[in-house]
């Protein structure tokens, strides 16, 4: 990463978690479901979402300040879905610490979830003085219509895991609806509370959309490949839960029958051993299948980057060009 | 219940089941999240949230038809919120048929409630024309507020079960929090939607939440006393799950010590048998702690009918008056 994107990214951070803090006093009770709730949160997290959200503000000629309130609803709605996806997938580890039902069990994360959701809607209704009522309730239905996105994704790709046929197209689809669609919100609710027109906010959204599938992709590959400890979760964890990700369906679709056999025994085992993963990797690799994932997310960010031509030369765009080089280019 | 509340609560409940299952198109998928999603809506329930808001609509003057979307999304948060709490507190009936997650599993129920929490905000959000986008904000603001009181509410609920020391005053404010709050709600955004002053808004909203405090006084002693079938589930299962309830709350307040002894070897046990539940209500009965709870409800109710003292003479305000009674006379 640039340092120039990390400064960036650091300051946004910080002022996303500060925005988020003055939501949380410390008298709001029972403590239990307060701290369940902001765990993950204090945990770290690149804050890609808000930041997104600030950049496309800020592209459009809106002032960042204006959009702190939203980025910090988009990045709580985010928290949220996490909390809540741990639960179902039984990942006991995220952000290199321990998940919200392992600490608090699984019917305190379930009402911190469901806390998060309600405060990003709180959130939102925070910047009611810097933008009109109407646009107000655009940015709102955008957020709504995401996080319907995002339980139709979840869904979709818990029912993934029971079968062995998924397509690319429904895995694209599924993406799409779980990961990409609040990267596209994101991006959108910034230009709508920098004032920019429905053509800007569709191009921006457009470059959420392209970008949170290029991240999958990658995510898909780092899942396999990269260094647990930077992971923040153990390596693998998508093929023991049976996932159909970009490699596997790739992978299956031009594997022979032996190998096509190991990959099987292995995808969907809990209890399969780091060995067994990684010479499922090796296959993995030896069939071009992290190449071809690697190529695809090339593919969706150019078409992210492509959405920046029309808009003139700034440093936001200049920014928003190096977040979608990163997104492609994080190896850990 | 009389005759015209019973073809009122009939009405409002088929148009509320309409407006909501036009949200519901065939279409949507993946089909099971929506299957999920609306088990509980269609296994039946009283509508009471959704007819409060219609009829604090009529009763400011405002026109009914405008007052059914955000009914619609009451009825979506209130299902939302019984989903997870039925996973948290381990329910396996509610309204005479399995639960959520009995039905499609602990994973499929949360992100089944998580969906019809977004989709109760995509509902208020089908006002926008009918009422002005300020009217609007404050609707959603009304809803996102309660909702965070639910799930205080539903923390609170958890932690006390682990607690034999609950005072009635923490109690009242759990139930307020899990409870009345919504009701509250319910009411406020219809009188919101229907043009009512700020006054009118805060007394129908008051009304809302005495009659919540008082629904679940008599909720608390139709858990020991209703027949089982009526009540679509285990009788007894407040004191198997652990739950100080205002009955439970003024017996141990008033037991001798063996009268203790015996209600605490019962309380938090979930193998209790029918037969010790039904020596235990016995006790509670003899210390008075039911005739406590009817007396609580009726002085609720009292307060929530004293709202509307100020609004002339008319149909809906019958209705409403009717409601109350209704409320603390149920005994299945």
């Amino acid at each position: 990463m640039s340092q120039s994107l990390l400064r960036e990214l650091d300051l946004a951070s910080r002022e996303v978690n500060a925005t988020i803090n003055s939501m949380f006093t410390h008298e709001l009770e029972p403590k239990a479901i307060y701290d369940a709730s902001k765990h993950l949160i204090h945990a770290g997290g690149k804050r890609l979402r808000p930041f997104l959200t600030l950049k496309a503000c800020e592209i459009v000629g809106g002032r960042r300040g204006d959009a702190l309130p939203v980025a910090a609803s988009i990045e709580l709605v985010h928290n949220f879905t996490i909390i809540h996806d741990d639960i179902m997938d039984e990942d006991e580890r995220r952000r290199g610490v321990p998940t919200v039902h392992v600490l608090w069990g699984v019917p305190m994360a379930i009402a911190a979830g469901d806390m998060l959701f309600a405060k990003a809607y709180e959130a939102a209704l925070r910047s009611a003085g810097s933008v009109s009522p109407e646009r107000l309730l655009e940015i709102i239905a955008t957020i709504t219509n995401a996080t319907i996105s995002v339980c139709e994704g979840q869904a979709s790709d818990m029912l993934f895991e029971e079968r062995r046929d998924v397509s690319e197209e429904e895995y694209l689809d599924m993406v799409y609806k779980k990961t990409s669609a609040m990267l596209e919100a994101a991006a959108k609710v910034g230009a709508l509370i920098g004032g920019g027109s429905p053509i800007q906010v569709r191009k921006l959204g457009d470059l959420g959309r392209y970008a949170g599938l290029a991240y999958q992709m990658i995510d898909d590959i780092l899942g396999l490949t990269a260094d647990e400890k930077i992971l923040g979760k153990p390596v693998g964890s998508d093929i023991r839960e049976g996932k159909s990700t970009i490699l596997i369906i790739h992978a299956l679709a031009h594997a022979d029958e032996d190998q096509r056999r190991q990959i099987l025994s292995v995808l969907g085992n809990k209890e399969a051993k780091a060995d067994q993963i990684g010479e499922v990797t090796q296959t993995i690799q030896s069939l071009g299948s992290i190449d071809y994932a690697a190529n695809k997310a090339e593919v969706f960010i150019d078409k992210a980057k492509a959405q920046l031509s029309s808009f003139p030369s700034s440093s936001s765009k200049d920014t928003l060009i190096d977040l979608c080089n990163y997104i492609v280019s994080r190896n850990y």
